[in-house]
């Protein structure tokens, strides 16, 4: 996405895998203390027999590390219910670029003696130290999970059904994801997976988890016949059962996957303000015109994250030329981010200026020379080459 | 409680209080942006209007400035919920030592172009910037609430109260307070109000918030059954009308204020693994033994936090003596923080060392130099005068 982890030039590739270690879990806090290297799927298999979950999920989880979860602060699927891994993560053990190790590896919900240093390390996609060592704040495993996916006739009751949503699911609330049509029509054209629900505009995916599974139910139901008998939703179905949720949750996980069989693909990573969020896509649709093949949004609309994907049938300079500034400058009109979750890497380190003021940037610099004097941690990365 | 805001020396004493203006409220996505000066009770008011409430809550509200909980990273007691401000600060606007505004004043919930620089300022006491303006993520305001004032036989009851209660309370718990009956019998006698339930030695406040009155009533009722019938709990009274919710609240909210009437007071603001959150009052009370007039604990048990408050008729050097530096010595042998909540300020700056390595200190020093080279930001405050 942004070649945050791709060794560009000179760079020496460091793998955390075999720092895959538990060091402790306290059954009573919840709070999780491991090695960088381990794999975040596993992490939340070893806290789920334990009664517990890891406080994030995303596709990836299957290979992604924790250590790098940190160093790039993952958002993904679970952020809406959890919040980010700044609120989550309560220590952090990093080895500086002098060789010094920083033991910041806590294990407490609240320490106020000082600055708190591990923040610095949180996304900073390790270029001021390598995160080796990790505790977090894992949350309780709900006992009752349901899923509804929805047909919208338009974004506007994507919106109004979110709003809905917040007000009648409340606490159990615990994801709010949408797509458009065509993202349906790729993953049927492409993976031969099906629509579960009458063709619409829109899909939301909702995703509740409680401690009481009648209660849940009981709220869902009422949830549905409002949004149903308003119009906001068209059409719906629901699952509790794991083989069904697997597949509802396939439909959004593997968007990524059928555009990649679509041809080649420019990815955004966006924050807006959630009433602009789909309007950037209109745009881009009609200022493409032909000579895109798709443009597609979908993402996280309960975090104002959009995912805007374009792809065409093979790279070309000019297709490119027209998307970017383009995209990132749309982005910073309306006071977005041109990186919600992704980070900046080495592909959009030069484009900081459009979501931070110079002032910002300059400081970031200062932190990077007084950290990293050298310029030995993930050099040509996350700060833009030139001071702006 | 640490002098973070008193001035000691030369210093000049900055007022905020006129900039109480807000600047936006989005009612989708419930991100209130305001001045620093703005009144935290007054900001509750104003969301709550709007469907609302802030996610930070305490009983300094009705005085407290917003830029001050931010600067102080304040907990209070709706952390447990809605976690900390580092996860609900969304963005700052901070004018820095040289007088250069530092505009990250985003309203978006997710942001990973290059450093957090705003999580250098929360808790930084004003030592390293000037907080002029906030944006902050607001929780939804929950359509009920329920209290219940609970009676435990022993700490360790307490505890396994609160783990019952993570279980069956799940997502509506918002509060998990205690405190020993030895608070419960200063509010008694100093500020006459009444224990609502049979003498015990500890007692515990819990609250839920959620989306469906009926649905959290009766979890509440089959949790309290719960833990009636097996012991855990001998006796307890429960409230939903706003004047006995205050009276509980009150129980736990005025301590301080009995405390004060009770004597000088030494004040500890600790956090400990859960487990040994109550063995250092026992400890301390044997150890002060007749020195001390009272020796009480109460916090919050769901953070880990520990108010360990010890009165006696008037000051005296050698029961200071008596206490420190053994109370954070204690903590730190078994990993705590020597301040959960209340910062450093000018009277334990120079205890850091018990809670953070070395080389943090040494960092935190290197962060101060950079930013603030001529000390004139809250002098005197936080780090430790000289080098560790």
């Amino acid at each position: 996405m942004v070649g945050g982890s791709v060794p560009v030039f000179d760079e020496i590739i460091l793998s955390t895998s075999l720092m895959n270690q538990v060091i402790s879990f306290d059954p009573v806090a919840g709070i999780l203390v491991c090695q960088a290297g381990c794999i975040l799927e596993q992490l939340n298999q070893y806290v789920e027999e334990r009664d517990f979950i890891m406080p994030l999920d995303l596709g990836a989880k299957g290979s992604c590390h924790i250590g790098g979860n940190v160093a790039t602060n993952a958002g993904g699927l679970r952020l809406l219910r959890y919040g980010s891994l700044r609120g989550t993560v309560l220590g952090l053990e990093v080895v500086l670029a002098d060789g010094l190790v920083l033991d910041c590896l806590t294990s407490l919900r609240k320490d106020n003696t000082g600055y708190d240093l591990k923040q610095l390390f949180i996304g900073s996609e390790g270029t001021l130290g390598i995160i080796t060592a990790i505790s977090i704040l894992c949350p309780q495993k709900p006992k009752a999970v349901n899923l509804a996916f929805l047909g919208c006739p338009g974004f506007s009751e994507v919106l109004k059904t979110f709003t809905t949503c917040k007000g009648m699911l409340g606490e159990i609330l615990s994801a709010y994801e949408f797509m458009d049509n065509r993202c349906m029509q790729l993953v049927e054209n492409h993976l031969r997976l099906s629509n579960p629900v009458t063709e619409n505009p829109f899909y939301v995916l909702i995703e509740t988890s409680g401690s009481n599974a009648g209660h849940d139910e009981e709220k869902l139901n009422n949830f549905l016949e409002r949004v149903m008998g308003s119009g906001l939703v068209t059409d719906g179905t629901v699952a509790t059962d794991n083989m069904k949720m697997k597949m509802l949750w396939a439909l959004r996980e593997r968007i990524t996957e059928a555009l990649s069989c679509d041809g080649y693909v420019y990815k955004y990573d966006i924050s807006l303000p959630v009433e602009k969020l789909y309007d950037i896509v209109l745009d881009m649709r009609s200022r493409l015109g032909q000579s895109a093949k798709s443009v597609v949004g979908y993402g996280h609309v309960g975090d104002g994250n959009l995912h805007l994907n374009v792809t065409a049938k093979s790279y070309s300079s000019s297709l490119l030329k027209a998307i970017e500034p383009y995209v990132y400058e749309w982005t910073a009109r309306h006071h977005g981010s041109v990186s919600a979750e992704h980070g900046l890497g080495f592909k959009k380190k030069d484009f900081i200026g459009y979501s931070k003021p110079r002032e910002a940037i300059l400081l970031m610099q200062q932190f990077k020379g007084m950290l990293d004097p050298k310029g030995i941690l993930n050099p040509y990365k996350t700060l833009p080459s030139s001071s702006c």
